[in-house]
Protein backbone atom coordinates (compact mmCIF):
# COMPACT_ATOMS: atom_id res chain seq x y z
CA UNK A 1 0.00 0.00 0.00
CA UNK A 2 1.46 3.45 -0.60
CA UNK A 3 2.05 6.35 1.61
CA UNK A 4 -1.28 8.14 0.53
CA UNK A 5 -3.32 5.16 0.36
CA UNK A 6 -2.29 4.43 3.94
CA UNK A 7 -3.13 7.75 4.19
CA UNK A 8 -6.55 6.72 3.16
CA UNK A 9 -6.74 4.28 5.55
CA UNK A 10 -6.23 5.78 8.49
CA UNK A 11 -8.76 8.40 8.00
CA UNK A 12 -11.41 5.76 7.56
CA UNK A 13 -9.94 3.55 10.73
CA UNK A 14 -10.12 6.51 12.86
CA UNK A 15 -13.04 8.49 10.97
CA UNK A 16 -11.22 11.51 10.96
CA UNK A 17 -10.38 13.56 7.96
CA UNK A 18 -7.90 15.98 10.15
CA UNK A 19 -4.23 16.50 9.82
CA UNK A 20 -3.51 18.37 13.36
CA UNK A 21 -0.56 21.28 12.40
CA UNK A 22 1.71 22.19 14.20
CA UNK A 23 3.31 25.49 13.77
CA UNK A 24 4.01 26.92 17.02
CA UNK A 25 4.59 30.82 16.95
CA UNK A 26 5.70 31.16 20.56
CA UNK A 27 3.87 34.21 21.00
CA UNK A 28 0.73 32.52 20.44
CA UNK A 29 1.27 29.51 22.75
CA UNK A 30 -0.18 28.89 26.41
CA UNK A 31 1.37 31.75 28.76
CA UNK A 32 3.28 29.67 30.89
CA UNK A 33 5.37 28.36 27.34
CA UNK A 34 5.95 32.00 26.35
CA UNK A 35 7.23 32.44 30.07
CA UNK A 36 9.54 29.60 29.80
CA UNK A 37 10.74 30.29 26.53
CA UNK A 38 11.67 34.17 27.21
CA UNK A 39 12.91 32.84 30.10
CA UNK A 40 15.60 30.96 27.81
CA UNK A 41 15.96 28.06 30.23
CA UNK A 42 15.95 24.57 28.44
CA UNK A 43 14.05 26.08 25.29
CA UNK A 44 14.39 22.56 23.86
CA UNK A 45 12.59 20.61 26.46
CA UNK A 46 10.05 23.77 26.80
CA UNK A 47 9.31 23.42 22.92
CA UNK A 48 9.26 19.87 23.05
CA UNK A 49 7.17 19.26 26.02
CA UNK A 50 4.41 21.33 24.24
CA UNK A 51 4.98 19.46 20.99
CA UNK A 52 4.22 16.18 22.77
CA UNK A 53 1.53 17.39 25.13
CA UNK A 54 -0.19 18.69 21.71
CA UNK A 55 0.05 15.31 19.72
CA UNK A 56 -1.32 13.66 22.82
CA UNK A 57 -4.23 16.14 22.75
CA UNK A 58 -5.09 15.51 19.18
CA UNK A 59 -4.11 11.78 18.45
CA UNK A 60 -7.06 10.63 19.01
CA UNK A 61 -9.65 12.32 16.81
CA UNK A 62 -6.85 13.34 13.60
CA UNK A 63 -5.39 10.93 11.02
CA UNK A 64 -2.10 13.04 10.60
CA UNK A 65 0.42 15.68 11.99
CA UNK A 66 1.54 17.95 10.05
CA UNK A 67 4.63 19.81 11.06
CA UNK A 68 5.89 23.60 9.52
CA UNK A 69 9.73 23.62 8.89
CA UNK A 70 9.80 27.27 9.68
CA UNK A 71 9.43 27.11 13.26
CA UNK A 72 12.15 24.61 14.11
CA UNK A 73 15.38 26.04 12.04
CA UNK A 74 16.73 27.85 14.57
CA UNK A 75 19.87 26.40 16.52
CA UNK A 76 17.81 25.53 19.66
CA UNK A 77 14.81 23.93 17.66
CA UNK A 78 15.82 21.77 14.64
CA UNK A 79 17.10 18.93 16.79
CA UNK A 80 13.45 18.49 18.14
CA UNK A 81 11.74 18.66 14.48
CA UNK A 82 12.43 14.80 13.92
CA UNK A 83 12.07 14.44 17.39
CA UNK A 84 8.58 15.47 17.28
CA UNK A 85 7.85 13.70 14.49
CA UNK A 86 9.00 10.35 15.64
CA UNK A 87 6.91 10.68 18.54
CA UNK A 88 3.91 11.11 16.40
CA UNK A 89 5.03 8.39 14.39
CA UNK A 90 4.80 6.74 17.57
CA UNK A 91 1.34 7.70 18.47
CA UNK A 92 0.43 6.18 15.29
CA UNK A 93 0.10 9.24 13.05
CA UNK A 94 1.10 10.19 9.48
CA UNK A 95 3.48 12.83 9.30
CA UNK A 96 3.69 15.43 6.84
CA UNK A 97 6.91 17.04 7.02
CA UNK A 98 5.41 20.73 5.87
CA UNK A 99 9.01 22.04 4.34
CA UNK A 100 7.77 23.37 0.75
CA UNK A 101 11.12 22.40 -0.67
CA UNK A 102 12.15 23.46 -4.59
CA UNK A 103 15.52 23.15 -6.23
CA UNK A 104 17.42 21.91 -8.92
CA UNK A 105 17.40 18.32 -9.50
CA UNK A 106 20.74 17.65 -8.06
CA UNK A 107 20.23 19.73 -5.21
CA UNK A 108 16.88 18.09 -4.60
CA UNK A 109 18.55 15.27 -4.33
CA UNK A 110 20.47 16.03 -1.28
CA UNK A 111 16.35 17.66 -0.22
CA UNK A 112 15.31 14.08 -0.63
CA UNK A 113 17.93 12.01 0.89
CA UNK A 114 17.59 14.01 3.82
CA UNK A 115 13.54 14.45 4.73
CA UNK A 116 12.49 11.08 2.52
CA UNK A 117 15.30 8.59 3.39
CA UNK A 118 13.99 5.22 4.53
CA UNK A 119 15.00 5.84 8.60
CA UNK A 120 13.23 9.39 8.18
CA UNK A 121 9.75 9.78 10.21
CA UNK A 122 7.98 11.12 7.44
CA UNK A 123 5.53 9.93 5.76
CA UNK A 124 5.52 12.54 3.27
CA UNK A 125 6.64 15.97 2.75
CA UNK A 126 5.42 19.32 0.98
CA UNK A 127 7.26 20.85 -2.27
CA UNK A 128 6.89 23.53 -5.02
CA UNK A 129 6.64 22.95 -8.10
CA UNK A 130 8.01 26.27 -10.00
CA UNK A 131 11.18 24.33 -10.98
CA UNK A 132 9.24 21.85 -13.02
CA UNK A 133 9.50 17.94 -13.88
CA UNK A 134 13.66 17.62 -13.06
CA UNK A 135 13.36 19.78 -10.22
CA UNK A 136 10.69 17.53 -8.24
CA UNK A 137 11.19 14.19 -9.52
CA UNK A 138 14.01 13.22 -7.18
CA UNK A 139 11.65 14.07 -4.52
CA UNK A 140 9.10 12.03 -6.00
CA UNK A 141 11.36 8.77 -6.94
CA UNK A 142 12.86 9.08 -3.19
CA UNK A 143 9.69 8.77 -1.60
CA UNK A 144 7.61 5.98 -3.60
CA UNK A 145 10.64 4.00 -2.95
CA UNK A 146 10.94 4.42 -0.05
CA UNK A 147 6.78 3.98 0.31
CA UNK A 148 6.25 7.36 1.28
CA UNK A 149 4.46 10.52 -0.76
CA UNK A 150 4.84 14.09 -1.28
CA UNK A 151 2.01 16.80 -1.67
CA UNK A 152 2.94 19.50 -4.30
CA UNK A 153 1.40 22.94 -4.12
CA UNK A 154 -1.05 23.74 -6.61
CA UNK A 155 -3.23 26.35 -5.29
CA UNK A 156 -2.30 27.71 -2.06
CA UNK A 157 -4.67 29.12 0.85
CA UNK A 158 -3.38 32.33 0.86
CA UNK A 159 -5.22 35.60 -0.87
CA UNK A 160 -2.05 36.41 -3.13
CA UNK A 161 -1.97 32.76 -4.45
CA UNK A 162 -4.37 34.47 -7.67
CA UNK A 163 -1.22 36.75 -8.44
CA UNK A 164 0.62 33.71 -10.14
CA UNK A 165 -1.25 30.79 -9.61
CA UNK A 166 -4.26 32.09 -11.42
CA UNK A 167 -3.11 33.35 -14.32
CA UNK A 168 -4.42 32.68 -17.34
CA UNK A 169 -2.68 30.70 -20.33
CA UNK A 170 -2.39 31.64 -23.75
CA UNK A 171 -3.40 27.98 -25.12
CA UNK A 172 -5.09 26.41 -23.79
CA UNK A 173 -6.98 28.87 -21.87
CA UNK A 174 -6.25 26.95 -18.63
CA UNK A 175 -4.94 28.82 -15.18
CA UNK A 176 -1.80 27.94 -13.96
CA UNK A 177 -2.47 25.93 -10.85
CA UNK A 178 -4.45 24.22 -13.36
CA UNK A 179 -1.65 23.03 -15.38
CA UNK A 180 0.32 22.63 -12.40
CA UNK A 181 -2.17 20.37 -11.40
CA UNK A 182 -1.82 18.18 -14.62
CA UNK A 183 2.07 17.97 -14.06
CA UNK A 184 1.11 16.70 -10.70
CA UNK A 185 -1.11 14.36 -12.10
CA UNK A 186 1.65 13.21 -14.67
CA UNK A 187 4.46 13.23 -11.90
CA UNK A 188 2.01 10.56 -10.10
CA UNK A 189 1.82 8.70 -13.19
CA UNK A 190 5.07 7.58 -13.42
CA UNK A 191 5.36 6.16 -9.72
CA UNK A 192 1.92 4.95 -9.66
CA UNK A 193 1.66 1.30 -9.14
CA UNK A 194 -1.80 0.93 -9.83
CA UNK A 195 -3.80 1.60 -6.66
CA UNK A 196 -6.15 4.48 -6.97
CA UNK A 197 -4.17 7.53 -5.22
CA UNK A 198 -0.95 8.04 -6.52
CA UNK A 199 1.92 8.91 -4.39
CA UNK A 200 1.84 12.43 -5.76
CA UNK A 201 -0.60 14.59 -3.73
CA UNK A 202 -1.63 18.40 -4.00
CA UNK A 203 -1.64 21.18 -1.77
CA UNK A 204 -5.18 22.52 -2.58
CA UNK A 205 -6.33 25.65 -0.38
CA UNK A 206 -9.83 25.06 0.98
CA UNK A 207 -10.21 29.21 0.90
CA UNK A 208 -11.30 28.52 -3.12
CA UNK A 209 -14.09 26.04 -2.98
CA UNK A 210 -14.82 26.66 -6.81
CA UNK A 211 -10.93 25.90 -7.98
CA UNK A 212 -10.76 23.03 -5.37
CA UNK A 213 -14.13 21.47 -7.10
CA UNK A 214 -12.38 21.86 -10.46
CA UNK A 215 -9.45 20.18 -9.40
CA UNK A 216 -10.97 17.03 -7.62
CA UNK A 217 -12.31 16.48 -11.17
CA UNK A 218 -8.92 16.87 -13.08
CA UNK A 219 -6.90 15.11 -10.89
CA UNK A 220 -9.74 11.80 -9.87
CA UNK A 221 -6.24 9.80 -8.49
CA UNK A 222 -4.49 12.51 -6.08
CA UNK A 223 -4.93 12.80 -2.67
CA UNK A 224 -5.50 16.68 -1.52
CA UNK A 225 -3.78 18.32 1.69
CA UNK A 226 -6.28 20.95 2.29
CA UNK A 227 -4.79 24.26 4.35
CA UNK A 228 -7.32 27.44 4.95
CA UNK A 229 -9.96 25.67 7.09
CA UNK A 230 -10.39 27.77 10.57
CA UNK A 231 -8.12 30.49 11.30
CA UNK A 232 -7.92 31.16 7.74
CA UNK A 233 -11.50 31.24 6.79
CA UNK A 234 -13.02 28.25 4.63
CA UNK A 235 -15.47 26.34 6.77
CA UNK A 236 -16.64 22.59 6.48
CA UNK A 237 -19.03 23.49 3.94
CA UNK A 238 -16.07 24.92 2.16
CA UNK A 239 -13.93 21.75 2.11
CA UNK A 240 -16.13 19.00 0.80
CA UNK A 241 -15.83 19.52 -2.19
CA UNK A 242 -12.37 17.91 -2.03
CA UNK A 243 -13.44 14.51 -1.35
CA UNK A 244 -14.15 11.68 -3.17
CA UNK A 245 -17.53 9.76 -3.41
CA UNK A 246 -16.60 7.62 -0.50
CA UNK A 247 -15.04 10.81 1.80
CA UNK A 248 -12.21 10.10 1.62
CA UNK A 249 -8.95 11.53 -0.63
CA UNK A 250 -8.19 14.65 1.13
CA UNK A 251 -7.42 15.39 4.37
CA UNK A 252 -8.19 18.87 6.13
CA UNK A 253 -5.65 20.51 8.13
CA UNK A 254 -6.25 22.57 11.14
CA UNK A 255 -3.27 24.09 13.08
CA UNK A 256 -4.07 27.45 14.49
CA UNK A 257 -7.59 26.29 16.08
CA UNK A 258 -6.41 23.36 17.63
CA UNK A 259 -3.28 24.84 18.82
CA UNK A 260 -4.30 27.77 20.21
CA UNK A 261 -7.71 26.72 20.80
CA UNK A 262 -7.05 27.73 24.51
CA UNK A 263 -7.48 31.35 23.32
CA UNK A 264 -11.01 30.74 21.24
CA UNK A 265 -13.90 31.61 23.20
CA UNK A 266 -15.91 27.85 22.37
CA UNK A 267 -13.05 26.42 24.43
CA UNK A 268 -11.41 29.15 26.29
CA UNK A 269 -13.81 27.86 29.70
CA UNK A 270 -12.34 24.42 29.26
CA UNK A 271 -8.97 25.16 29.13
CA UNK A 272 -9.24 27.63 32.41
CA UNK A 273 -11.04 24.53 34.11
CA UNK A 274 -9.08 21.58 32.29
CA UNK A 275 -6.10 23.73 31.01
CA UNK A 276 -5.18 24.18 27.39
CA UNK A 277 -4.58 20.82 26.63
CA UNK A 278 -8.17 19.70 26.98
CA UNK A 279 -9.65 22.67 25.13
CA UNK A 280 -7.24 21.04 21.93
CA UNK A 281 -8.58 17.67 22.34
CA UNK A 282 -12.08 19.07 22.39
CA UNK A 283 -11.45 21.42 19.28
CA UNK A 284 -9.89 18.38 17.45
CA UNK A 285 -13.04 16.15 17.97
CA UNK A 286 -14.92 19.00 17.17
CA UNK A 287 -13.27 20.03 14.23
CA UNK A 288 -13.37 15.95 13.08
CA UNK A 289 -16.74 16.00 13.61
CA UNK A 290 -17.42 19.25 11.71
CA UNK A 291 -16.11 17.91 8.65
CA UNK A 292 -17.81 14.29 9.09
CA UNK A 293 -21.37 15.93 9.27
CA UNK A 294 -20.35 18.51 6.45
CA UNK A 295 -19.90 15.33 4.34
CA UNK A 296 -23.26 13.60 5.33
CA UNK A 297 -25.35 16.61 4.54
CA UNK A 298 -23.51 16.61 1.44
CA UNK A 299 -24.69 13.35 0.65
CA UNK B 1 24.00 51.58 1.63
CA UNK B 2 21.39 48.36 1.14
CA UNK B 3 22.86 44.95 0.70
CA UNK B 4 22.59 44.67 -2.72
CA UNK B 5 24.66 47.92 -3.20
CA UNK B 6 26.82 46.89 -0.66
CA UNK B 7 27.49 43.33 -3.22
CA UNK B 8 27.95 46.15 -5.73
CA UNK B 9 30.51 48.29 -4.19
CA UNK B 10 32.53 44.29 -2.59
CA UNK B 11 32.15 43.05 -6.60
CA UNK B 12 34.11 46.46 -7.77
CA UNK B 13 36.66 46.28 -4.43
CA UNK B 14 36.90 42.69 -5.67
CA UNK B 15 37.37 43.01 -9.57
CA UNK B 16 35.13 40.09 -9.23
CA UNK B 17 31.35 38.90 -10.18
CA UNK B 18 31.90 35.42 -8.84
CA UNK B 19 29.89 34.19 -6.02
CA UNK B 20 31.35 30.40 -4.93
CA UNK B 21 28.61 28.19 -4.19
CA UNK B 22 28.70 25.53 -1.49
CA UNK B 23 27.03 22.72 -2.18
CA UNK B 24 29.57 20.14 -0.71
CA UNK B 25 27.45 16.64 -2.04
CA UNK B 26 29.20 13.91 -0.27
CA UNK B 27 30.51 11.40 -2.76
CA UNK B 28 32.17 14.40 -4.52
CA UNK B 29 34.63 15.45 -1.78
CA UNK B 30 37.84 15.30 -2.29
CA UNK B 31 38.81 11.31 -1.66
CA UNK B 32 40.23 12.00 1.89
CA UNK B 33 36.92 13.62 3.04
CA UNK B 34 34.49 10.68 1.86
CA UNK B 35 36.57 8.27 3.56
CA UNK B 36 36.35 10.35 6.67
CA UNK B 37 32.72 10.99 6.62
CA UNK B 38 32.23 7.31 5.63
CA UNK B 39 33.94 6.01 9.13
CA UNK B 40 31.42 8.37 10.52
CA UNK B 41 33.97 9.62 13.36
CA UNK B 42 33.30 13.95 14.27
CA UNK B 43 31.23 13.79 11.18
CA UNK B 44 30.76 17.89 11.79
CA UNK B 45 34.25 18.07 11.88
CA UNK B 46 35.34 17.09 8.60
CA UNK B 47 32.35 19.04 6.69
CA UNK B 48 33.47 21.78 8.76
CA UNK B 49 37.46 21.39 7.80
CA UNK B 50 35.90 20.99 4.34
CA UNK B 51 34.05 23.80 4.21
CA UNK B 52 36.77 26.18 6.21
CA UNK B 53 39.23 25.40 3.51
CA UNK B 54 37.19 26.02 0.67
CA UNK B 55 36.39 29.43 2.08
CA UNK B 56 40.05 29.81 2.63
CA UNK B 57 40.43 28.87 -1.07
CA UNK B 58 38.11 31.31 -2.86
CA UNK B 59 38.19 33.85 -0.40
CA UNK B 60 40.71 36.11 -2.53
CA UNK B 61 38.50 35.79 -5.99
CA UNK B 62 34.95 35.80 -5.22
CA UNK B 63 32.45 38.82 -3.68
CA UNK B 64 29.94 36.23 -1.99
CA UNK B 65 29.54 32.58 -0.78
CA UNK B 66 25.87 31.15 -1.39
CA UNK B 67 25.45 27.93 0.77
CA UNK B 68 22.85 25.69 0.10
CA UNK B 69 20.48 24.30 2.49
CA UNK B 70 19.86 21.07 0.79
CA UNK B 71 23.14 19.57 2.37
CA UNK B 72 22.73 20.61 5.82
CA UNK B 73 19.13 19.81 6.70
CA UNK B 74 20.63 16.62 8.47
CA UNK B 75 20.79 16.51 12.43
CA UNK B 76 24.89 16.11 11.68
CA UNK B 77 25.05 19.22 9.58
CA UNK B 78 22.45 21.86 10.28
CA UNK B 79 24.71 23.10 13.44
CA UNK B 80 27.54 23.84 11.13
CA UNK B 81 25.73 25.59 8.81
CA UNK B 82 25.40 29.13 10.43
CA UNK B 83 28.78 28.57 11.54
CA UNK B 84 29.80 28.21 7.85
CA UNK B 85 27.83 31.60 7.61
CA UNK B 86 29.65 33.06 10.58
CA UNK B 87 33.47 31.71 9.14
CA UNK B 88 33.06 33.28 5.47
CA UNK B 89 31.68 36.33 6.52
CA UNK B 90 34.83 36.96 8.87
CA UNK B 91 36.70 35.98 5.08
CA UNK B 92 34.72 39.42 4.56
CA UNK B 93 32.38 37.97 1.82
CA UNK B 94 28.75 38.84 0.88
CA UNK B 95 26.98 35.08 2.73
CA UNK B 96 24.17 34.13 0.88
CA UNK B 97 22.00 31.51 2.49
CA UNK B 98 20.19 29.40 -1.02
CA UNK B 99 17.24 28.33 1.23
CA UNK B 100 14.58 28.86 -1.66
CA UNK B 101 12.27 28.92 1.05
CA UNK B 102 8.84 29.94 0.68
CA UNK B 103 4.98 30.07 2.65
CA UNK B 104 1.68 31.55 3.52
CA UNK B 105 2.77 35.18 5.30
CA UNK B 106 2.29 33.92 8.37
CA UNK B 107 4.84 31.17 8.11
CA UNK B 108 7.34 33.32 5.87
CA UNK B 109 7.49 35.51 9.13
CA UNK B 110 8.69 33.02 11.32
CA UNK B 111 11.39 31.75 8.68
CA UNK B 112 12.29 35.24 7.69
CA UNK B 113 13.10 35.65 11.75
CA UNK B 114 15.46 32.50 11.87
CA UNK B 115 16.80 33.70 8.55
CA UNK B 116 17.63 36.98 7.96
CA UNK B 117 16.92 38.53 11.49
CA UNK B 118 20.11 40.67 12.71
CA UNK B 119 22.12 38.38 14.59
CA UNK B 120 21.88 36.14 11.51
CA UNK B 121 25.03 36.22 9.66
CA UNK B 122 23.32 35.87 6.26
CA UNK B 123 23.60 39.30 3.91
CA UNK B 124 20.70 37.22 1.89
CA UNK B 125 18.64 34.38 1.13
CA UNK B 126 16.78 33.21 -1.98
CA UNK B 127 13.21 32.99 -1.57
CA UNK B 128 10.25 31.20 -3.89
CA UNK B 129 7.70 33.51 -5.59
CA UNK B 130 5.03 30.88 -5.69
CA UNK B 131 2.45 32.24 -3.24
CA UNK B 132 3.07 35.54 -4.49
CA UNK B 133 2.49 39.11 -2.64
CA UNK B 134 1.42 37.77 0.98
CA UNK B 135 3.67 35.36 1.23
CA UNK B 136 6.86 36.57 0.20
CA UNK B 137 6.37 40.12 2.00
CA UNK B 138 7.81 39.18 5.12
CA UNK B 139 10.95 38.13 3.67
CA UNK B 140 11.33 41.19 2.53
CA UNK B 141 9.92 43.39 5.23
CA UNK B 142 12.37 41.55 7.34
CA UNK B 143 15.27 41.78 5.18
CA UNK B 144 14.84 45.37 4.66
CA UNK B 145 14.50 46.13 7.87
CA UNK B 146 17.56 44.25 8.87
CA UNK B 147 19.86 45.85 5.74
CA UNK B 148 20.13 42.42 4.25
CA UNK B 149 18.10 41.39 1.02
CA UNK B 150 16.15 38.62 -0.56
CA UNK B 151 16.97 36.80 -4.46
CA UNK B 152 13.66 36.04 -5.83
CA UNK B 153 13.38 32.89 -8.00
CA UNK B 154 12.28 34.59 -11.70
CA UNK B 155 13.98 31.95 -14.33
CA UNK B 156 15.79 29.04 -12.72
CA UNK B 157 18.49 27.54 -14.36
CA UNK B 158 17.23 24.07 -14.90
CA UNK B 159 16.13 22.52 -18.16
CA UNK B 160 12.48 21.65 -17.09
CA UNK B 161 12.02 25.30 -15.86
CA UNK B 162 10.57 26.02 -19.04
CA UNK B 163 7.34 24.11 -18.48
CA UNK B 164 5.83 26.37 -15.54
CA UNK B 165 8.29 29.46 -16.00
CA UNK B 166 7.96 29.49 -19.60
CA UNK B 167 4.05 29.42 -19.83
CA UNK B 168 2.90 32.25 -22.27
CA UNK B 169 -0.02 34.11 -20.86
CA UNK B 170 -3.45 34.99 -22.12
CA UNK B 171 -2.92 39.10 -21.45
CA UNK B 172 -0.90 40.36 -22.13
CA UNK B 173 1.49 37.88 -23.49
CA UNK B 174 4.14 37.19 -20.97
CA UNK B 175 5.92 34.53 -20.22
CA UNK B 176 5.19 33.71 -16.30
CA UNK B 177 8.77 34.74 -15.48
CA UNK B 178 8.55 38.08 -17.05
CA UNK B 179 5.33 38.70 -14.61
CA UNK B 180 6.88 37.16 -11.61
CA UNK B 181 9.74 39.96 -12.67
CA UNK B 182 7.39 42.70 -12.85
CA UNK B 183 5.69 41.38 -9.50
CA UNK B 184 9.92 41.37 -8.21
CA UNK B 185 9.98 44.81 -9.69
CA UNK B 186 7.50 46.38 -7.97
CA UNK B 187 8.09 44.01 -4.27
CA UNK B 188 11.62 45.85 -5.02
CA UNK B 189 9.97 49.17 -5.20
CA UNK B 190 7.67 49.18 -1.72
CA UNK B 191 11.63 48.68 0.08
CA UNK B 192 13.25 51.05 -1.84
CA UNK B 193 15.31 53.99 -0.39
CA UNK B 194 16.07 55.39 -4.09
CA UNK B 195 19.27 53.50 -4.36
CA UNK B 196 20.08 52.32 -8.03
CA UNK B 197 19.78 48.78 -6.95
CA UNK B 198 16.71 47.82 -4.60
CA UNK B 199 17.18 45.06 -1.47
CA UNK B 200 15.11 42.85 -3.79
CA UNK B 201 17.18 40.35 -6.27
CA UNK B 202 15.88 38.21 -8.53
CA UNK B 203 17.42 34.74 -9.65
CA UNK B 204 18.39 34.15 -13.28
CA UNK B 205 20.04 31.16 -14.82
CA UNK B 206 22.54 31.61 -17.26
CA UNK B 207 21.58 28.82 -19.21
CA UNK B 208 18.73 31.16 -20.92
CA UNK B 209 20.87 33.90 -22.29
CA UNK B 210 17.59 35.43 -24.22
CA UNK B 211 15.49 35.38 -21.31
CA UNK B 212 18.31 37.37 -18.97
CA UNK B 213 19.05 39.80 -21.39
CA UNK B 214 14.74 40.62 -21.92
CA UNK B 215 15.14 40.64 -18.20
CA UNK B 216 18.40 42.55 -17.45
CA UNK B 217 16.20 45.35 -19.34
CA UNK B 218 12.78 44.57 -17.90
CA UNK B 219 14.50 44.87 -14.22
CA UNK B 220 17.11 47.32 -15.09
CA UNK B 221 17.14 48.29 -10.14
CA UNK B 222 17.00 44.49 -10.07
CA UNK B 223 20.15 42.34 -8.75
CA UNK B 224 20.27 39.07 -10.68
CA UNK B 225 22.12 36.45 -9.05
CA UNK B 226 22.98 33.97 -11.81
CA UNK B 227 23.72 30.51 -11.30
CA UNK B 228 24.36 27.72 -14.41
CA UNK B 229 27.75 28.66 -15.35
CA UNK B 230 30.00 25.87 -15.62
CA UNK B 231 28.62 22.52 -14.74
CA UNK B 232 25.40 23.53 -15.73
CA UNK B 233 26.55 24.49 -18.96
CA UNK B 234 26.72 28.27 -19.75
CA UNK B 235 29.34 30.07 -20.62
CA UNK B 236 31.35 33.52 -19.68
CA UNK B 237 29.42 34.74 -23.33
CA UNK B 238 26.63 33.86 -22.35
CA UNK B 239 26.55 35.39 -18.88
CA UNK B 240 27.67 39.00 -19.96
CA UNK B 241 24.14 39.81 -20.82
CA UNK B 242 23.14 39.90 -17.32
CA UNK B 243 25.34 43.00 -16.13
CA UNK B 244 24.29 46.74 -16.28
CA UNK B 245 26.71 49.01 -18.31
CA UNK B 246 28.72 49.59 -15.15
CA UNK B 247 29.64 45.71 -15.59
CA UNK B 248 27.93 44.96 -12.15
CA UNK B 249 24.14 44.25 -10.85
CA UNK B 250 25.03 40.56 -11.36
CA UNK B 251 26.86 38.04 -9.65
CA UNK B 252 27.76 34.60 -11.52
CA UNK B 253 27.77 31.35 -9.17
CA UNK B 254 30.23 28.71 -9.75
CA UNK B 255 29.93 25.88 -7.17
CA UNK B 256 31.08 22.41 -8.94
CA UNK B 257 33.42 24.10 -10.73
CA UNK B 258 35.16 25.36 -7.80
CA UNK B 259 34.30 22.59 -5.11
CA UNK B 260 35.01 19.91 -7.22
CA UNK B 261 37.84 21.40 -9.41
CA UNK B 262 40.59 18.85 -8.56
CA UNK B 263 38.82 16.49 -10.57
CA UNK B 264 38.73 18.96 -13.14
CA UNK B 265 41.22 17.81 -16.28
CA UNK B 266 42.63 21.79 -16.04
CA UNK B 267 43.11 21.10 -12.47
CA UNK B 268 43.93 17.95 -11.45
CA UNK B 269 47.86 18.12 -11.86
CA UNK B 270 47.51 20.91 -9.47
CA UNK B 271 46.06 18.98 -6.88
CA UNK B 272 48.13 16.39 -7.18
CA UNK B 273 50.91 18.84 -6.30
CA UNK B 274 49.77 21.13 -4.38
CA UNK B 275 46.19 19.89 -2.82
CA UNK B 276 42.43 20.27 -3.77
CA UNK B 277 42.52 23.30 -2.29
CA UNK B 278 45.15 24.99 -4.92
CA UNK B 279 43.26 23.77 -7.30
CA UNK B 280 40.01 25.23 -6.07
CA UNK B 281 42.08 28.44 -5.72
CA UNK B 282 43.15 28.37 -9.27
CA UNK B 283 39.63 27.29 -10.67
CA UNK B 284 38.59 30.52 -8.36
CA UNK B 285 40.84 33.05 -10.11
CA UNK B 286 40.31 31.45 -13.27
CA UNK B 287 36.56 31.91 -13.18
CA UNK B 288 36.69 35.89 -11.91
CA UNK B 289 39.15 35.97 -15.04
CA UNK B 290 37.21 34.18 -17.35
CA UNK B 291 33.90 36.81 -16.76
CA UNK B 292 36.11 40.01 -16.38
CA UNK B 293 37.80 39.16 -19.86
CA UNK B 294 34.58 38.24 -21.36
CA UNK B 295 32.81 41.72 -19.95
CA UNK B 296 35.81 43.16 -21.37
CA UNK B 297 35.24 41.83 -24.83
CA UNK B 298 31.60 43.12 -24.97
CA UNK B 299 32.52 46.91 -24.34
Amino acid sequence: MNAMEKLNAMMKQKDSRIVAGLDPEISQLPPAYQTALKNGVLEKNVMMDFCKKYIDAVAGYVAALKINSAFFETEEFFPIYRKIAIYAKVQGLFVIGDLKRADIGSTSKAYAKAWLGKEQPFDAITINPYFGTDGVMPFIEVAAENGKGVFVLAKTSNKSSDEIQNLMMFEPKDYIYERVSDLIVNWGKTVSKGEKYSPVGAVVGATHPKEAEALRKRMPNTMFLVPGYGAQGASSKDVTVNFDEKGLGAIVNSSRGLMYAYKKDAYKDIARTDGWEKATEVAAFDAKEDINQALKEEE
